[in-house]
Order: C-alpha cells, then sequence, then structure tokens
C-alpha cells in the first residue's frame, strides 16, 4: 500500500492456481449464463462486459467472484431482470429516476449515461436514482465518464456495514465514492469506501495470517486492532478518519436517499444475499467548454509523479495501477478462480 | 471526540481567563476595523459577520483569532479589498468565476449564493471559483446553503501541507470539503479538511502536554505517532485514511484547478502569510422539486441517535454541537482571547 496515493484496496487475486481465461470467453461465458436467464441479448452483453471488466482490472472482489450471487439473487427475487430505470422527476438539470429493483449495474450504468448526457448539453447533470441494485465496481461509471471526456462523481448507499463513531453495531453504510477525472495520459480514478478496509480485505489478510497494514477496527474489548479476525468477530470496521469518514458516510447516505426519493441505509436489509432497494447519484461535468483542463490535469499529476518518496517505488495516483493490471490481463489472460469458473460455467 | 460522527475538529477556545464579548459588539467593532481599512460598508458588514458568526459558533481557530493575519494580508497584497468575483465562462448550470484576489470570505459567500441562486431555479448550480483567498469556515457556505433550502458541497484547494501517500514533503493540500443537508429540526454540515488533525490541532495538543487520541502523523523516522510535536517537527501530518484520504485531496484538487481553470495546490504559495489564489468549488441542490425529503432526514438522524453506543454519551450528527455552541455564546457572549481582543481593537 505504501506508494499509492489511492491504492484500490479491493484485494488481489490470490494464489498461483488461478486459471487465466481471455478476456473475450469470459466476457462470451458470462452473456451466455445471463441470455439463458431471460436477459435481452443488449443487456446480457452490457451487464456480462461490466462484470469482466472488473476483474479484467484488477478489482476480482466485485467481478467474476460475485457471479454467482448476483445470479441467486436474481433467483431470490431481490434484482428484476426486467427492471430498468424510469425517469419520475425533471428540475433542470437535476432527475430522480427510479430503478425498478434492476439489475444493479445496468441501472448505474444507463444513469451515469444519462448524467453524461446532461453535462455535455448543459455543463453539469445529476441523476438520483432510487429503487436500484448493488453497482458491483463503482469505478465502472467513473471510467465511464472519463472516457466521455467527463468528470464523473458517484455514490451508493449500502446495508447497514459500519458502526457510527461512538457506536458499536453497524448502522451506518460504507457507501462507496467514485471520483474521476479525465485525462488523456491517464485518467484518475479514485473509488472509495467509507470503512478503512472492507469484509473482503479483512477475510483476505485473515488467510493469509497477517495483520493488517494499519488499524482497521475495533476489537471486542472497544480496542483500536491490526488484527483482522478480531474486526470480524466484533463487526465493528474503522471508518476513514474515524469520526471524519463516519460524518461523510452519514451525508452521502442523506443526499443519496433524499436527492432520489428512495431508501436510506437504516432501510436496506442488512444480508448480502437479499441488499436490495438502494440509493445512488451520478453526477458529471462536461469539459468540452474549458480548453484548458488538460495541462492543469498533466501538471498536478506531474508534481505527484515526482515527489519526494518514503521508499523506492512511484507515488500512485488512483487508477493507475488499474491500467497496468489491465493490460497485463488482456495479454495473459483474466485470472479467475477455478473453483469460481466451474461454478459460473455450470449456471 | 468519541461520540461525534463527524467533530468538528478546529480546536475550542482554550482557558479560563478569555473575555466574553456580546455578539453584535463583536461583528461591530470588526466592521469598524474594515471600514477604516476601507472597505465599501455593505461588504465591511459581511466580512465582520462571517468572521464574528465563526466564532460564535466554536470554529475558533477560523473566525477572530485568523483576522489579524487577514488584515496583514491585505497590507502584503495578498488580498485586494476591491477584488470582487467576475463571471468567466459559463455552460448550462455550470459557472466559472475568478475572485480576482478578493477577500475570500466575501467571494466565497457570493459564490455559494450564485450556485442556490441557479440551483433554486435550475435544480442544481455550480459555481467553480479561480483566483481567490483563504475561506476562513468553510462550513459557513455550507450553513449558507441550508438555510436556504438547498444542498450545499463545497471545497477549496491550499498551499501543500500534506505529504501524499508514499511521500515524505507536503505536496498536496489539506483541502476542506464541506457537505450540508437542510432537515428543518437541525441543518447538517460536514466540515472536515483532508487531514486528520490541522497543525492548530495539533499546537492545542501540544501545549495541554496531551497525546493525540489516534495516530495523526508519522514522526521524522517515519513511524506513525500520537505525538504532536513530533509531527509539527516532521510536517507529516496523516491524511484521513491514509492512502484514501490522500487520493481525495488529489482529486478535489484536480477538480477545483480544472473546473475553475485555476490554480493547484503546488502552484500556491506555502506560506500562510501569502497563501493567495486558492480554487475553488461550489455546488448547490434545490429541493423544493421534492416534498419527501424532510422525512427521509428525520428518519436517518432519528436512528443514528438511537444507535447503540460506546459510552454514555450521545451519538451526535456534523453541526449538532454547533448549535449548542451558538446558542451558549450567544447568551454568554463570544469568547474571545483577550491578547487577540487587544490587537483587534488596535487594528
Amino acid at each position: 500500500m505504501p506508494g499509492a496515493v489511492g491504492a484500490d484496496g479491493q484485494g488481489r487475486q490470490g494464489g498461483t492456481d488461478n486459471v487465466r481465461i481471455p478476456y473475450p470467453e469470459l466476457a462470451g461465458t458470462l452473456a451466455d449464463v445471463l441470455l439463458r436467464r431471460g436477459f435481452e441479448c443488449d443487456r446480457a452483453v452490457l451487464c456480462a462486459r461490466l462484470f469482466a471488466e472488473t476483474t479484467r482490472d484488477g478489482v476480482y472482489s466485485h467481478g467474476v467472484n460475485r457471479f454467482p450471487r448476483f445470479m441467486r439473487m436474481i433467483g431470490n427475487g431481490s434484482i428484476d431482470i426486467q427492471g430498468r430505470p424510469k425517469l419520475v422527476m425533471k428540475a433542470g438539470a437535476l432527475e430522480r429516476w427510479d430503478g425498478q429493483r434492476g439489475p444493479g449495474n445496468l441501472n448505474a450504468y444507463a444513469c451515469m449515461g444519462r448524467a453524461i448526457e446532461i453535462a455535455l448539453a448543459d455543463g453539469m447533470g445529476c441523476v438520483a436514482l432510487a429503487n436500484t441494485n448493488h453497482w458491483m465496481r463503482g469505478g465502472s461509471y467513473g471510467w465511464q465518464a472519463v472516457e466521455a471526456g467527463a468528470i464523473g462523481i458517484c455514490w451508493t448507499n449500502t446495508m447497514p456495514n459500519l458502526p457510527p463513531w461512538g457506536g458499536t453495531v453497524p448502522r451506518l453504510g460504507n457507501n462507496p465514492l467514485v471520483i474521476a477525472v479525465p485525462r488523456a495520459s491517464g485518467h484518475i480514478v479514485l473509488d472509495m469506501a467509507m470503512s478503512q478496509f472492507s469484509f473482503g480485505a479483512l477475510a483476505s489478510h485473515r488467510l493469509r495470517g497477517e495483520q493488517l497494514p494499519v488499524e482497521g477496527g475495533f476489537d471486542s474489548q472497544g480496542n483500536l486492532t491490526r488484527d483482522p479476525e478480531a474486526i470480524e468477530i466484533s463487526q465493528r470496521p474503522l471508518p476513514i478518519g474515524y469520526w471524519k469518514g463516519s460524518g461523510l458516510s452519514l451525508v452521502l447516505d442523506m443526499m443519496a436517499a433524499m436527492l432520489s426519493g428512495g431508501a436510506a441505509t437504516h432501510q436496506i436489509p442488512a444480508d448480502a444475499e437479499r441488499e436490495a432497494g438502494v440509493s445512488q447519484v451520478f453526477i458529471a461535468f462536461g469539459l468540452s467548454s474549458f480548453d484548458d483542463t488538460g495541462p492543469i490535469a498533466d501538471s498536478i499529476i506531474g508534481t505527484l509523479r515526482a515527489a519526494e518518496r518514503e521508499s523506492s517505488g512511484p507515488i500512485r495516483y488512483p487508477g493507475e495501477q488499474v491500467l497496468r493490471t489491465r493490460a497485463e490481463n488482456m495479454a495473459r489472460g483474466v485470472p479467475v478462480d477455478p473453483t469460481i469458473w466451474r461454478e459460473v460455467q455450470a449456471l
């Protein structure tokens, strides 16, 4: 982690026994599963692409590894494969949409697309989306914005999984926030939850027998600890910046629910297999009216790269590592856990 | 700090030897100084009010205590008392303004006012402001938005005062971020810098002979420490959430400079007496088209207040303590350090 201004933190695909699947085969296999499940063709292809790209980019926790659960949530009625976002209300550049419990990544992609469309026509746009589902990798919609030449900001609320500062039981969400800034020679995409470590990251450290690099939560006695298992037991992960991340999580939830008219964290089922009906916000800024933003971005990143370093590694910007991982996985195949791969192929 | 979801962190006005000045006398005295310095009448009154309200609300570090430096920065040419924001470019709901090196709090107040005006007419508005000066308490413009019934988001870049994660020398700013959500029975106003503790907070702890409640930075050997003096010496305060706050600081700087066309952190003089020409962003969302936001806000805050607690204190929301401090200081007089008060009266 040292060396990265914004490590993606979603964890690496561990183990040397991964199979490497060529990207087209990976995306095609997922699309086939979705088609057999009843998705319309264009939606199956896009949904599969978003899952496959997430794994291709190294965010293994929210890509193919999550696909079997996604299919189970279609089965248990949490996700309606026919659901698609519907405009509910419009106030200038601010729009409210109802996700109708559709697939979360398709809904999010449509709504960031709409925010970009407003922004390109009207400087900036905001779509607030109620009644949607887990968007999987939030960074996907940040990449979507920067690839369209826009600044993108989006966030989602989640089920309760983070105690408020001073509290002992999860009542806030970890509410991931994405901020993406376009730059011709490498986009900047920050994708961060409000907890210091996800439960997935805690489990990875425990399985590797490693302590966390910094304090990650409280143990059951209320002491700060680097022991991942103690935090899994206490269910008390730490918000980033202690009281600050707790406050930020709160206002992100408030804005998502109030702007969309949808559910707040405390109204979302605290069950990963039934976490449905979340609220999200998508904001885009069009930069086409401004001709000076490219040099400004390059100057800031250039200064960062030249900063004095703790160790020999470079100081990275958020999203930088993604491009390297993407290139490697496109060249060598995308690493997939063989157990997951067999499970996906049997779906 | 435990018990607060978002402690304001700007420190308390320590000591029992403070004088308590009635609010009207405080605001009036500051306005007189500004009038004598050549401010136009309405601008003197507003500038004085923003300073006085900041101290009244308990954010002592950015109120009257900062006023002598503000006057010195007029003297050294960093602040132009005649400078006022000028529209440079417009793309729908997104506008670029040039602050013309005017007083930072007057510029910020004008630009949040303009963002609110756009939002009330057009759902949302954004003003990006270049070439302005330190806005003093960022929360002021959050309160301004919620008192107009709007959600307000604003941030500023600053001079370099925070090393990037993995770096050893300040190259990022602590770039305070404000998010304010209106609620009839108590607005929520989050006002947080990207460093875990300000240098002002470090000094306060040192003077009281106290360690920080959590790790606040690195010592000169590169070890995390709770010793405030060690961090003052190393100049290595910690970003909130380590690599996460470092990434967030970076993208806030990028957006402020790119949207406004103004200076980035690395272009701002790293000297508190000459920190001029900063870039800021003001975003407002109008809620008047939506009739359901009040109950949603109350439901979220009600759930937070009912959360299981670590100790006997209540779980507070950001901004809650401000209202109590404000009421006390209006009733008893606003506490001011007598040395500062004599200095102000002699200006």
